[in-house]
């Protein structure tokens, strides 16, 4: 109730704080017989982690995943699997200047203005550095989900104004091709050029991660408020940085007719499947079988290398200006993340349907 | 866990199919002393009773609101609320001839695969009339915000692409003067004129609701999975028709830097507030006591009066046509269910608040 | 999070009071295309009815349960079942004279502290009435544990000092052969004479009611918090009335020595099971396939025919003495609610199961 | 939902096997605030620490904690507090020989069926090692409940046949004097003897731990299914070797009359309370403002250094023997466990208790 959980049978809990001694997550719910590959959770990290290219924060955090519960024998057993990442490469006097200030667009007003006391260092708990604990949990949802033949991608469409082609065709084999993640290489190469154009400036800028799940089986999700898509939502809304989401057509959709947004049922080599996809794989909340789409969209980072005014505790006015290393956009980044929580609330949502029938089988 | 609840302290759970008995909704962990002011409820309601416009469904019901629990002398008394509306006008004979088509874009086809066994009359537990128990709910949260002084305003802005300029100043007091409740009375003749040209086609269309909290405190929202604005997402989406969902910049914002977007702290009137409110109202996941602002994007509704290809639980090829009475666009009527979930989800946080510290006070 | 509703999976919220227009619940959970059979739940209700023999109370309410959402066709669509029945002979008159005075050992003072404002009339929502709502979601429970071979048989093993000789074979199919539900028929005599005699001097008496679980399959139950009798244990505990439970050997075991009291395995008709039961057929928190054996201990009756001396709202010395129709001993009509409350527990334990590993038969 | 989880808003949740790298537990919905007194919770673990006495285990474990989040500058911030044992004496050549077999009366043969896949070393996750990260947990709950003046308090009542005389006054200050954990003396040196006798014989006994909490304020508890004796009895339950629980009069009650039974409310030093306390300071199952007064009945610890026969996974007959160090009797230990999981419940209610009415005064 606190916040620091999400889901229901497959349910993480994430704690630490950005400066203290580690992050961490417990996944508890993980069915036990799971093979747990701990190189591909260590891979996934990687993906996240600061200092990978150019383009994100030069901060050298090494982020290496410790499993302390939960396995034996390679295999899950059923119990909570918790597993850390302690902390290095912190530079808490980066954040001394601004221990009474509050900056722009960050979580320091309303943290102080909620909890009264807080741990100021590097955002403490509302840092970004938590979602590594999410890719962790993550990346041992994509595990099972694997199992059941689900696979999620997500990529960048968008930085600032530069968006890829509407009619451009997704080669997903190509997202990891280019440090931007986007998978159409001319648009990642003005991507590129324009992060390194707003970083020289010591400015920010914002972007769209989208992203495809493959292979879901139809009936996932639940039917009045857990729509799948409305968890799904909410698990992307959950992100730093997130400002929006929609699922298939969405805000473009509103656009258009019934008669052109309908997605008519053909039978097609012995399934039933539609035509077209404005639905995005999910229709009254549950999943068709269709590929799942939707977009996230990200706001430009608030951390900027240039002076800001503002007002500390006391309402006085003070200046402040980003130091340290941070990114001066963070879809990139994002990628991972917005692909963690997918597979979080996807398997949730798949265990959960194991108690939809009287009789189940799988 | 199975779908049919919200909200953490203030929880609701709704039941009941379109074309059962009733729908009903039980409140539960509303505080008690609260004034239960009927009236207001079955108000709420009426706003979002079909027949009410020549723009909406002309089925006739008249949702008269009974509460059968929880409330003695007028007052809460901590005991759940229960509340339901006895269905009429119901035309299960409307929904005969598509007993095993799948409509398109429907439900249809993903309760047949998630639950092998399912009421089709109206669409069952998946028609929209299930938001007649949520606007019950949302009537009981509103009074309840009104006790600590927060409103909730919802209003179309767009109707297919008739969009309110985005210059335009919000005159919340206009929003019931037309039947479209959109407060640009410019704009709301337009959508108007569009909605009757769309409905005369039998054809439908889609549109953007989008909603202002006035008068939230700061402090309230949880810290990393139940981000106010990830919950107010969810509880959007959850709502049927919706595609997406943004707050504050939204979408719109990934286009910004850092140094346009950043909302700067100042002190006005003894008060800390931000110059501009790209954040929508909240930072890191928790309010910061400006206005909270949000779109929902609706799409266009699946059920139109022509013919369309469909097939049959079979996989053979039907052809199905809307029968009975519905939206040509569903925004006009989604207003008052915008600000209904807005609303329970806002009382559940309010409440959660109140663990937030060592020692409250409010 | 108020309290009303228990289980995770199959779960149930509880509504109304003793005096209100109706009690009722809210099934959530129950799987699809579970055949719902009205008479069983009925016949089970008419097991709690009150006025059913010369030892209960003489109230006669007829209790007759309508369920208006979630089964289509006789069987359970996947949707919330809600179900209610309508409060008929309620004499709130009977209550008028201690609107203002505390009943000693009733809910009355420590409601008045909670919520400041409540439904004095019958105890309102801490009513034992509201357990008629159970009764109802037991029985869906039992029709769902019933087709996976699991039944739950409850009896009353002791009334004030008399007691079930310790020896005595248990013969379920005499539990309902005396109106007190013991079905060892001599000591049922015994028992119905003493709680006649109490009842002659307008006074109440306590017992214990226990129960057998037969056919529960070895698996059932989470392994920390979750543990099957510590949610059995809740479950019973939540009963009005209830003071103690205890499994397996109980409190009579603490006085055993490891040598006796352990349960040693042995394969028999090629099943791994143990030779005795102290355990009660739970180990770990888990069900090991041996019958599940509990006892549940309840206080006499508060309200008493008695004249008492207790205080009001101000404090000030009043004198209560119990009107109308109240049960002389609970245990009896204790018995299907038992059985309800454990049904619920297993079923809900049952779906949860189906979680436990990477791919599921049942 | 996995059963590793207690408590809605003071919520914790443990991971972490008997013979994996630690134990740890992640208290979320700590207000923020309190102090935390770090070397208060290591005395805590101290208390339930392994080889603290001749009558315990003579394992030698240090259990030092360590917390790694949620606390800033000494008090809590309102982030999660996760904190740590490291593992240490672990010797899992002692379970070597019973990696196949099933020990009696262990969690062995129902993890086997539940899961599939287990860690066998130790009695992985089952061991009652799991309860030093409850203690932990405990020890912050009590830390909260301090500030509010709630004082919990536990001791031993009865090993095996040896009991405290029923009308003994308890002398709270004398329960830490001996290293049984009761605090009548007399009774203790019987006791302590008994458990040495016992432990001669390679055998072990049962026994009865009592608790008092003093100090909590009327109102705290839920009306139905969370009756605050239902989540203390569910709590006392979940701890290992727990077989029974019971409140006020408990088993003993039921062989009392209503009118000798009635706690009859007096007005006394300004303040109403009840002249006797068979309800055990809880009334409907909220707190009355008394003393909550109750019993927990722990079976003979299992593990005995005595040859006994049983089955392996092949159902093949063993012959299985204790090896290790083991405690012949589990209540001394156990008293501070069972303080711990009182604490954990009453802060929850404490917090719960917080959205009871519209305006809250503490």
């Amino acid at each position: 109730m606190s916040g620091n959980s999400i889901g229901e049978i497959f349910r993480i809990t994430t704690f630490g704080e950005s400066h203290g001694e580690m992050v961490g997550v417990v996944v508890d719910g993980c069915p036990a017989g799971l093979k747990i590959d701990l190189a591909f959770i260590q891979d996934e990290l990687n993906r996240r982690r600061p200092g990978q290219s150019k383009i994100t924060t030069q901060r050298d955090e090494k982020d290496k995943v410790q499993i302390v519960s939960g396995v034996f024998e390679g295999k899950s057993t059923g119990a909570p699997i918790a597993a850390m990442i302690h902390n290095q490469d912190q530079r808490s006097k980066d954040y001394a200047h601004i221990e009474g200030a509050f900056r722009p667009s960050h979580a320091d007003f309303t943290y102080e203005k909620k909890y009264g006391h807080r741990d100021h260092r590097g955002g403490g708990r509302s840092s970004a550095r938590e979602t590594a604990a999410r890719v962790i949990a993550g990346a041992i949802a994509k595990l099972l989900l694997k199992e059941f033949g689900i696979e999620i991608y997500a990529y960048v469409t968008k930085v600032g104004t530069i968006e890829m082609p509407a009619d451009c065709k997704i080669d997903l084999k190509k997202i990891e091709s280019t440090i931007v993640r986007c998978p159409d290489l001319k648009t990642a190469k003005k991507m590129i050029a324009l992060i390194e154009e707003v970083q020289g400036r010591g400015d920010t800028v914002g972007g769209v991660v989208s992203a495809s799940i493959l292979g879901c089986p139809a009936g996932l999700g639940g039917p009045v408020f857990d729509k799948l898509h409305a968890d799904l939502g909410k698990g992307m809304l959950s992100i730093n940085a997130v400002k929006g989401f929609d699922i298939g057509s969405g805000f473009k959709g509103v656009e258009l007719h019934g008669s052109e947004h309908n997605d008519l049922f053909e039978k097609k080599n012995g399934k039933i499947q539609t035509k077209t996809n404005h639905s995005g794989g999910i229709q009254g909340g549950i999943s068709n079988g269709m590929d799942i789409e939707f977009n996230v969209a990200f706001k430009p980072v608030a951390t900027i290398m240039q002076k800001q005014k503002s007002v500390n505790k006391k309402g006085k006015v003070v200046e402040v200006e980003g130091k340290g290393r941070h990114d001066p956009c963070v879809v990139p980044r994002a990628v991972p993340i917005v692909e963690a929580m997918a597979a979080i609330i996807l398997a949730d949502h798949l265990l959960r349907h194991r108690s939809s029938r009287l009789k189940m089988k799988e």
